[in-house]
């Protein structure tokens, strides 16, 4: 029998062209394309078609599968009624987008490759249309005419009047793009089991929004920002973060568990929240936010030194977020939309090259007992 | 970097209580007791309590239980409405199984353990409601007054004038109890991946069937009898198997990856239907069925000598659900049935004593690539 792994790590599951994630050199490579070159200048579609392809593609073939993406953006009739119920029922958002993924393949007997791109198209009209619910609104109609970008502003938040800022676009783009692919994270891992059975890819991305929404996954950056509005003016930040690690509390916001150095996303977050604020948005909270965030950073220093706890992914995640005016609540399923290229990959990548995912387990449990009727 | 793992085949993932499957001794034991022990006698509350709690109730115990069980069968409104409408678009079984779990958590946060008396008592009555409304009936009532096994029997079949008859319970039980648990096959590991990020178990499970109903994951006995069915008469046995034999195709009902010398599952099950045929059900088939297997044993061992390909579990529970009128496109759906309390049995163990699983991939892509704006 082999050594025991609890959680696997260090284990090597399998090979993938989709993501590096070197944690000691600070560096996320993204089908070939470091995260810092890539995320803050592709279409989000073009990160799809390069996850799912591995090469990025040309004019014309971009524009195909633009079009063909925006075709798929229509819910089956089921999923529409089964979010108006839900939504009626004030059932959690990741439970609703779970109920509502898992309806996906009414309707369809599809390719694999064609489920993901319904997949990527479909995940914004739901959390669009259960936001929209949930808040009393109708949910919108899907439009082709935008990119996948837009049309996931669009679906939440509706047009303005001379369309969807290109800042704004850029923004949220640039965000999808960092967080579309992580390696083997406990939710790409669990759609790459479910598919080693050679199951659906709707069935596969159900069970990745099941872990996805459990607290200990990592990259949702839930209450990244919360110490921010804690603290609320720039002279309060020393006082109330030295109390919190005076109580030895852990810091929302800073430090990462696989990133031993720099976490490449953060800075490319940085970077993407630093230009959006610089013309959107409330820039006093942006200003805020940075005060805490330099507050945070010396006093870690002082209080843990020798550790690195730079700011991480979710920290800027939740600043870029809360500038595009996304409602926290919301944080996760904008987490999701960005992922699903790299679910989807993951999924195509395991059906080509991989096998039965099935590990061993260590009974420690008794033997031999008798049965005794009742 | 560790080795590669390529399935993780050997790899230990976890301690477990749950089930010890060796397949070298061809011993199976579930939580403590040989599959051959308690398969046949215990009730299947009694292996559910079992599984969760490490050992079997006392009588009052399981009277409390059962109850409890019995009063968690009705569906949320919205699952009874949701399985209407994918009935009447002819979705797949396994398809219609995914989307209803999905939405068991409507109306609860309850507590994992209560997750879990919800799930298993909600399984018959989800997989009877639809497949009733896919003939074209209407679902039955849920009864309390039944026990599990009996309201399996009563959700797809409806009661018969004089109730339902022992010996069909009897057979129903022992195929549930003995499919209950079986180490980390695809599905079960599914579901640990997917709450070991603290999610829930409605989640857990919805993943566990989307993997379940992959044709790669083991158990479920699909196909098994076809050879039996394409025979048709004794006589025609030796020259249908020894055809295929020599075109090379493998024979359904023979062979299992785990096991290498004899499943014990296939011998309770065995002994099961020839209990249950003995005064129930299609006697002339069972005979068949015998003569097809002695004819298939003979013909193996003659065209693949030194290869242990006993009968498998999959020949025994396909002749006993045939026997008990279960039609084969429900296999896979009652196999889900008796996996409930495994998977979620496995499901609280995780949440009690795991952590995040989230093993390595190995990147063999490129780095470093320029990105070219389109």
């Amino acid at each position: 029998m082999s050594a025991r792994h609890e959680g696997l790590e260090g284990v090597t599951a399998t090979t993938t062209r989709l993501s590096l994630v070197d944690g000691t050199a600070g560096r996320l490579i993204l089908a070939g394309y470091a995260v810092e070159e890539i995320a803050p200048r592709a279409k989000f579609e073009e990160m799809a078609y390069l996850l799912w392809n591995g090469r990025l593609p040309g004019r014309e073939e971009f524009k195909a599968f633009r079009t063909d993406l925006a075709s798929r953006r229509r819910l089956p009739s089921t999923t529409s009624y089964l979010l108006r119920e839900v939504a009626a029922r004030w059932t959690p958002v990741m439970d609703a987008l779970r109920m509502a993924v898992a309806t996906l393949s009414l309707g369809q007997q599809a390719a694999p490759e064609e489920q993901a791109c319904t997949l990527v198209a479909a995940f914004p009209t739901m959390v669009g249309a259960y936001w929209r619910l949930r808040n009393g609104q109708q949910p919108l109609e899907p439009r082709e005419d935008l990119s996948h970008a837009e049309h996931c502003i669009h679906q939440i938040f509706g047009l303005e009047a001379d369309g969807i800022r290109t800042e704004r676009v850029r923004g949220l783009e640039t965000y999808l793009n960092t967080v579309c692919d992580h390696g083997l994270n406990a939710s790409t891992f669990a759609a790459r089991v479910i598919v080693s059975t050679r199951s659906d890819l709707i069935s596969a991305i159900t069970g990745a929004v099941g872990a996805l929404k459990g607290p200990l996954h990592g990259g949702a950056p839930g209450p990244a920002l919360d110490m921010v509005f804690e603290i609320g003016a720039a002279e309060r930040a020393d006082e109330v973060i030295r109390a919190k690690l005076q109580r030895g509390e852990r810091l929302m916001g800073f430090g990462h568990r696989v990133y031993r150095t720099r976490d490449p996303r953060a800075d490319v977050l940085a970077a993407a929240a630093k230009q959006f604020y610089a013309s959107e948005g409330d820039r006093q909270f942006y200003a805020l936010a940075q005060q805490v965030e330099k507050a945070a950073l010396r006093l870690l220093a002082e209080y843990k030194p020798g550790r690195r706890l730079d700011t991480n992914v979710e920290f800027y995640t939740a600043l870029l977020l809360h500038g595009l005016d996304v409602p926290k609540e919301l944080f996760t399923a904008i987490f999701a939309i960005g992922r699903v290229p790299g679910w989807t990959a993951h999924c195509l990548e395991q059906l080509r090259d991989g096998r039965l995912i099935r590990p061993h387990a260590e009974y420690i449990g008794p033997v031999g007992l008798p049965f005794p009727p009742l």
